[in-house]
């Protein structure tokens, strides 16, 4: 089965990488050219541009950076619209807004093609190992067209419907993952002023019925007051804003969730928003540190 | 190794029999004298009474299936305080609360025995299989000393310091459960009004890094509206409330947990409470089922 | 002294009858001519055009319906626009959102005349009484230029600064009013079910230190379940979600308030959006009167 | 009419005055015999133990400091219950917990007296102008006995069931003005972040229909940081987990106030618990002013 893939960053170098260990003939762009020779090297044909990619592949896969590199490749000069059409796919993998993935979509459908948004949960190591879950949403054919290469690039894939369900999705994960940081802090904080070991907090949590990787990975550097951000506070702290506006939206009231994103703010309001997002667990333990006594 | 095992219901049962399984002298005693019989045929000794066990062996367990069993059997005609004294060490294994665990402590040290409270967590199952986690606390040599039987009672045993720590861990983890619950409760909720699949964000969630045992278990079950109740709502809403009044007495704010709290006495008024716990779902879908309208 | 009025609707008349019952010489214009006429009777004088009201006075005041009335009598034809020009000012006293009052502030700055808005606390009654209060922003020469008019139609009016900034203290306001009708609804529902009079409540309450004249109108018609609609509950939830945006701006945490506006939005997906924002307290009641039972 | 008095401290002085101003014949009693002479200047007859005051007066009233007090007056040797009887009645306006309550009324009934518990609002000011809010509940005969000296000591008062109920409503007025104080803390950190003038904020509000003394009091001291305890924040805190505890009870969810008793509980983790109750603008400002950043 023969791709296309544009965009060769962290992410789409990986997966690139996979499709040719996995017998796919891939035809590769990229902004910088030498990302391609890397490609190259594992079998790869590189392509000039957006266009030419897309002229050449029945399926084109994009995992780009941003929103402005998502729409870019699309619509600037020698970009994917110059070359799709009828009987051609387009799918981006990148994390973008609704809004830049309706866009796309009208764009691609009016020139005659069909489009897939299909943002993955997962980060290098995921990407590498093929183990990305992959939440896809739009033209039903196009991903079952693709489903080979999805099967190669994650552990599972998912076909959500209309366009803007796979972003959908993905608030709603991270919003549940929100309340539970916060669910976390609180248990960490109690446990360490009613004279218990947060650490053993953790190990008990880690042997029950909600152990889950997160608070085991990232209960540990929280006891030691360690928050290299790998998912900055104020992303998850936006991603539960925009999940409550969502809620709003369909009338869902979330008191859990919406004081959980009150908590994240505070953290914010504290300075924290380019830690991680566990840093939320300063706000809970007395917000600045300041400190102290009790009435 | 001997022990004694006062207590021989479902929980008290299973125990015993791990340890004369892994080679201990076990002499039982239990209120009825017909489930002698079974653990006998294991190759158990039979007791009298809580008071002639207690004289025969260095150390006794304890399995009651409440608070008012767990201070007859100490405190009645009979009963453990008649034997115990210096040298010998009592270890109490039932789910009781914290007075009722310091009263019994207070009168075994003042007899001049060792007294350890070691409630489980875990049901029938992980007591079979040995897998029980175990959160001891109060007489530490008496914890070195019973090691050997925990080590085949559970997967893992956890000394917690002095009285009423093992029923604090109890409490700090059963909270961080309801404010889990609710955060998947409200994430289902607003899948479903926002057009995506609930079972589908079960599947989504259970290949990420929240995934957890519990969401597995009762989440397929919550979509189908059964609660058959394995944590009956009522209970859990006692443990937030009593973790809740724990954070009051050492004034740790925890806002999440507060309002989950709040989200289960809502499911109480709602007649929820007999229900599984994971009925609190029924009070973010719209409490009352009345369904209806939106403005 | 002169002034032109443009929009004669419930408001905009009472309005323009005061400030000629107080001596002012007023030129009125509105879309339909009838309501003029009652306004000539009184001494109004008649334009033709809001441009020739404009072109006629120094200062021109607006009340109209809504942001769309707003653009339109300054936008189209014969509008505001065309006569506006340095030396003249124009006055918005409509309520309209933040994006409406800024284009047309920058419109008329780009003209060179004068602009402020002076959105109004208050309905029917106050206008006619002249006890409105005024929430200014803008033009602070303006604001000084036409405080005699103000003085007549309020009791009292504010210069707030920048453009935006009266929108934003009635938000404010309104946040802490939505706040104050769930606290109340929680301490009603509180004494009924706890066997004390919610009337008797509403009794002590108008005695004390927190006696205020929304309890005292809104406790006696919640207490019957009459939500006759003068603040609309899905306005007044928009208003808590515009000032929780407004927060998150500025990471301001305001769980309170937060915790209210979701009891606002459970209200909207129970069908209560269209009625009283008092009829919130059917959410603390008990969500959709479904009723019953308890655990 | 004549009536016992007994404790003659801030409130019990003025509330005696009062009595004989009105041309009651009032028996005093205080445990310092100094404080009797300042009425005995007043016309007031001089008692010289509990017992003997009861043993003259039909009716006797007691304002104590706390339950201790309350206690020790009622059941001490010479205490009230050595004399009271059929035809006497016992009427505690002392705020005490219901244990209390209950305890003396039933020991009072015992003896074939009536009780009446009757809890003011009001403090010193309102006791010296006969402007108290008194909550009287229990023996219905027997409050109206003593509605004379009740019109004379407050400007209303209520009858308001079995014994407890006064102390419950209490808690709920207080509960109201709890998030009442959340809620204006929450409004004036979000006028001042959003650019506007706190103290405008405050005068808008005074303008409107959510204007109440409490804020009209409390606002200005706020704005300035200043937190001279008039109601200690300790306290507050205190009656909001009773009132919470009172709907837990009853299985009624109040996820704002709940909110807002996790506030008080920071600002107690802050060392602000012998503040003033709005010093929990200290917290919604930002928890220990160290001040800062956003991301």
């Amino acid at each position: 089965m023969e791709v296309g893939f544009l965009g060769l960053g962290i992410m789409g170098k990986a997966m690139a990488a996979n499709l040719l260990r996995h017998g796919f003939r891939v035809t590769v762009w990229n902004r910088t050219l030498a990302k391609c020779q890397e490609l190259a090297a594992l079998g790869a044909t590189v392509g000039e541009t957006p266009a030419s990619v897309v002229s050449k592949c029945r399926y084109t896969i994009a995992m780009l950076s941003d929103p402005s590199a998502a729409l870019s490749v699309v619509f600037d000069k020698d970009g994917v619209l110059e070359q799709i059409g009828s009987g051609k796919g387009y799918v981006d993998m990148s994390t973008v807004d609704a809004a830049t993935s309706t866009k796309i979509s009208e764009a691609v459908k009016q020139k005659g093609g069909a489009f897939l948004e299909a943002p993955v949960s997962g980060s290098k190591k995921p990407a590498e190992d093929g183990q990305l879950v992959i939440l896809a949403a739009g033209d039903k054919a196009l991903y079952d067209g693709v489903v080979p290469a999805f099967d190669v690039l994650g552990k599972k894939s998912f076909f959500l419907g209309e366009i803007g369900n796979g972003a959908k999705m993905k608030l709603v994960v991270n919003m549940i993952m929100g309340s539970m940081m916060n669910a976390l802090s609180e248990g960490l904080c109690l446990a360490d002023k009613s004279g218990l070991s947060p650490q053993t907090l953790l190990d008990v949590l880690d042997l029950g019925a909600i152990a889950n990787p997160m608070f085991k990975l990232k209960g540990p550097t929280m006891v030691q007051g360690s928050y290299n951000p790998a998912f900055p506070l104020k992303h998850q702290q936006k991603d539960m804003r925009l999940a409550l506006a969502l809620g709003d939206e369909n009338a869902v009231a979330m008191p859990v969730s919406a004081a959980a994103n009150e908590a994240f703010k505070k953290a914010r309001s504290l300075g924290l928003g380019d830690q991680d997002f566990s840093a939320v667990y300063e706000v809970v333990k007395g917000a600045g540190g300041s400190g102290s006594g009790q009435a």
